[in-house]
């Protein structure tokens, strides 16, 4: 996260509307502010009920867009994940933070974190010197593409303590996070919260393809919470350790330039890239090219990986993002996770600087690999070719009388590791076998433990053998677009804050109707019972129709409740007072424009129908029904 | 879980259906299969696409039925919760289950499941002598009323052994079902993964008044993921460690016998009743009675718990449970969870027996006085008075003065301690403080960890005042409707599941319209590129009105096509063929009936809208329509 704050933005006040109208709250509330409640629990939020709503409302126009408009198959797969699954993926080795501990207050502080506030604050200092703040500058504007050693080594070159006490830090240590547990009595099975629901995807390939009637390409899809035990969360919702995420693997044949069949329908959408070369040119000016060219161009690397960054460009404008506040950004070489050859986050501008909300990698046929070695299942895609053809191929032979004897209850699980060898990798192995006599492969844990398996040339041979195919088996790359819902929540909510001019305490979410939490509010006059049944018979109509409403009978005044359900960022207001006892007609209010207009009840259903189904605009309603001057 | 299985149900067939459609499938399964795979790991499961969709659409309509229509607050709390909260509550303490470990083998047993597993064998050896058999009998219909030393009795008088290897096995021994971790980098902060969704739901109790304008009665709900770390899990998706909830809870005053406005709509409700009475008699057999006379004749408690009794049994009917393996049997005094003082539950009979899937427990004022003690936040409603009136109150005061040299960081504590006594415990203490000169009171946790503080009568005076009371206040009782999705989904499909008499390798599964998981299947009569067009123009048409389909082009044969949607609970399946690119016509098929009609595109989709708005019946669209020789 960088600072590129909007100067004019003010937090506090925003912050406090959120809490206010019980957007989300910290978790346990009532325990943090008990005094003497120790313990760490930072970055666990919980949602009221306009942010529940408009949680579901964002995962619902998702699923629209993704799942349902490309017939992509839904998965709901366990958040706990056993320990050899994560070892595979690499995350039990790799998925950590650099963290230093302060030995005398105890305190654990992330080390780029640490590096970055220290030089921040040395930063603002007037007297620094010129020849310095060019280097602390260049410093934080790299601060995300330095290891562990190379922390330190800053740490120590720059005297950088812990700004609490002043103390000398030790030596960064990676610190890995994923949350884990035990599974069962026995505290001898390591079991994690999943940091990402695409492994559970992977391990389901095979079924999936099988459900789609073994046809390419496919895409899975879940959407569900993952966990990641930050060592210091800050920044609100933006790092938290326990998120919503909604996540896509598509499986895409790797040869023939990972073509989407789909993709001339969105050439032409226009996107800012900030790509690879600007940034390490020092630079972060965007450019504005259609993803057509981007990708004839190479900025990104084939036409699916553009498919979906055009989709995820559309989709986050369907739920209100500000698009001059989105950028799409390329990952550096040495930025991206263990498993991607090409990556681009979409990046949302906030308050807290240009945030990561979705990123989209191409994991290439890493995870699948991967599997199928450690558990020797083939996690392939056989496609009948056009017609037979005849192909030259290294062949291992097994010795299977031998093999028994030899290797007793691993026997098995060799044949399959000798099974599951790449072409090249026979190549190279029958050139070792020749040489050596014997040759060393990977493969799934043996008796003992082990992950190699020593095989003599008395028992394996390697052979070119002539072959005629009808079938192509290959690994599917993947590509995969990850979304975080709460961090695009968090920055929607940014951007469609506002206060009205005549009136600073007036603070308007202009959410759009189809996220809102609630689409109409019901406002009786005053608490008469005169006005229950007209409401209460308005609150079933609109619930026949699908549309959520709520009745606002406080006895709070009108003008009041208008301000109140501007703050909930309820688009619409119906208003039921004495008129509409009489005569049946009530008042239509709008949010953003507070013009109002007068209807029969049936007419104000109606409009609200068009309005939420987005055949009629406001404008449209205004010209057409009575106006009535704003109170 | 009883065994009274429904002889004439194949559950081997029925499973093979499930993972061979991947309804569901264990998680992880290629790392299960793969040798040497060792690890405690059962009781996980992913839902594969078509469960998924099952589950999210039981999902919605509980969420239509509960939430919309009652204007409940849904919220979205995290599952880590820090240990303090579960302190509180009580799960630390009391969540558990009897454990026996076999110390040659290794084995965790839980030691029910054992006394149970073990006396049922004994019970089918015809050699078994009438009086045993009674005695037996008597302990498995018992079972779940032991606690741990009983059980560790009966292991004792049966000589009851590990059936692997006969061996003995040790007393019993409380095992915590709950998930622990820990957060952040500090080792020293344990925090556990909910065991229900409740918890975040009391602690958000002010807010959510807040946000209700302080109006009474309300409810809250929440939906989501749930854990509990059980010894042994068996039985399938019936009993898991991981799965989905979705829990209401419901706030009402505890004066005027919980009485609940909109009770006289379902009164007249019918439900098969297993009371106390009845179960304690040695007796099964339920009663069928609306639910007005339950509450009536004091069976139910209140009209609030029979109210949700009777909506739960309106939404189990509408996602399709059969009602003749429904019945609501209440809770044994010594059965129920530590907070409850009635509960029923809502039981559904599948091949494993009756089986628990809805709990409705009376919580009482549990939660909120406990979580009130321990953090010293007052959760109550206040009430303002009609008109004020005159009071006689117990009254604390203490002397500030005096109050912090004495407790130092702690006073505020004390204070709040103070004030949140009722006025039986002021009562009490005022005694204790003229007769001992000092009393003890329960604290939140204070410096030091102590939880309890004593005070002198040289601080603290308790005196009779006379007051005008112009607010009541009081600490509602909570009604806790609580469901297990994945219980209901399961039984759900046992209760759907039937194979067609004319050939038994035809299985169907008939789920109602409204949770299958594809409303309509397209087929193409042949993956000729001739129908491509009309097939796409029908999904798209099917998109727009919002009802999911799923286009079949495989190449199996039509037939082939039809039992494979049966097989996935699909109600409609359109057909093109060749006369349909001609003449615009298609067949509509309803999967029950095997029954097809003919009609244009435009028609058949309108149908296909009424069918799933529930606006027109399937006998009715064929009347109505040109009917066509089944194939």
């Amino acid at each position: 996260m960088t600072e590129q704050s909007d100067r004019s933005f003010d937090r506090k006040s925003f912050e406090a509307l959120l809490k206010r109208r019980f957007f989300f709250t910290e978790s346990f509330e009532i325990y943090r502010t008990a005094a003497n409640w120790t313990g760490d629990n930072g970055g666990l939020y919980d949602y009221g009920p306009p942010g529940c709503a408009l949680q579901a409302n964002i995962v619902d126009v998702w699923r629209k867009h993704f799942v349902l408009e490309e017939d992509m198959l839904e998965l709901d797969c366990t958040i706990l994940t056993p320990e050899n699954v994560f070892k595979t993926s690499g995350h039990v080795d790799r998925f950590a933070d650099w963290m230093c501990k302060d030995p005398v207050t105890g305190d654990y502080l992330r080390a780029d974190h640490l590096v970055e506030t220290v030089l921040k604050t040395r930063l603002s200092d007037v007297r620094l010197d010129r020849p310095m703040t060019e280097e602390y500058k260049d410093v934080v504007g790299k601060i995300d593409n330095f290891d562990g050693s190379e922390l330190g080594k800053l740490i120590k070159r720059y005297d950088i303590r812990n700004p609490k006490g002043d103390g000398e830090v030790l030596p960064p240590a990676p610190f890995n996070l994923m949350f884990k547990s035990s599974i069962g009595p026995s505290t001898a099975a390591p079991i994690y919260l999943r940091p990402e629901t695409a492994q559970g995807q992977f391990l389901n390939f095979r079924k999936l393809l099988d459900y789609n009637n073994n046809s390419m390409p496919f895409a899975s899809a879940s959407v569900g919470k993952s966990y990641r035990n930050e060592i210091s969360p800050r920044a609100g919702l933006l790092r938290v350790r326990e998120f919503m995420m909604a996540e896509i693997e598509h499986f895409v044949d790797p040869l023939g330039g990972k073509r989407h069949a789909r993709f001339s329908g969105v050439q032409h959408v226009e996107l800012d890239l900030l790509d690879r070369d600007t940034q390490l040119a020092g630079q972060s000016d965007v450019r504005r090219v259609t993803i057509g060219e981007a990708v004839e161009s190479k900025t990104i690397d084939n036409e699916t990986l553009g498919y979906f960054l055009a989709r995820t460009y559309l989709f986050l404008l369907k739920v209100g993002i500000d698009k001059t506040r989105l950028r799409f950004r390329q990952h550096m070489a040495n930025e991206m996770a263990h498993y991607a050859c090409d990556c681009w986050d979409a990046e949302l501008l906030t308050s807290y600087g240009w945030i990561e909300c979705v990123g989209c990698a191409d994991r290439s046929a890493y995870d699948l690999e991967v599997h199928s070695k450690r558990t020797g299942e083939k996690l392939v895609v056989q496609e009948a070719l056009p017609e037979p053809s005849e192909v030259s191929l290294w062949v291992a032979t097994l010795d299977r009388k031998k093999l028994g004897p030899l290797f007793r209850k691993d026997a098995k699980l060799v044949e399959s590791a000798v099974a599951v060898l790449s072409q090249s990798q026979l190549e190279d192995l029958r050139l070792r076998l020749n040489v050596d006599g014997v040759v060393t492969i990977e493969t799934p844990p043996l008796q003992g433990s082990s992950n190699t398996v020593t095989i003599p040339s008395s028992i394996l041979s390697i052979e070119r053998t002539k072959k005629i195919e009808h079938v192509r088996e290959y690994i599917p790359n993947v590509i995969e677009p990850s979304f975080g819902i709460g961090r695009i929540l968090y920055s929607l909510l940014e951007h469609i804050y506002w206060t009205r001019a005549e009136d600073s305490a007036r603070d308007v979410l202009s959410l759009p109707v189809s996220v809102a939490p609630t689409k109409v509010a019901l406002l009786p006059l005053s608490s008469n019972a005169l006005f229950t049944p007209v409401t209460s018979r308005m609150s079933r109509s609109l619930r026949t129709i699908g549309i959520s409403s709520r009745i606002d009978s406080s006895s709070a005044s009108i003008g009041k409740r208008y301000a109140r359900n501007d703050e909930l960022g309820t688009p619409f207001a119906i208003t039921v007072d004495f008129q509409s006892v009489e005569d049946n007609t009530v008042t239509l209010r709008e949010r953003d424009s507070t013009k109002q207009v007068r209807a029969s009840l049936e007419e104000a259903i109606t409009a609200v129908k068009n309005l939420v189904d987005e055949k009629e605009t406001w404008e449209a309603i205004v010209q057409r029904m009575q106006p009535v001057k704003s109170t």
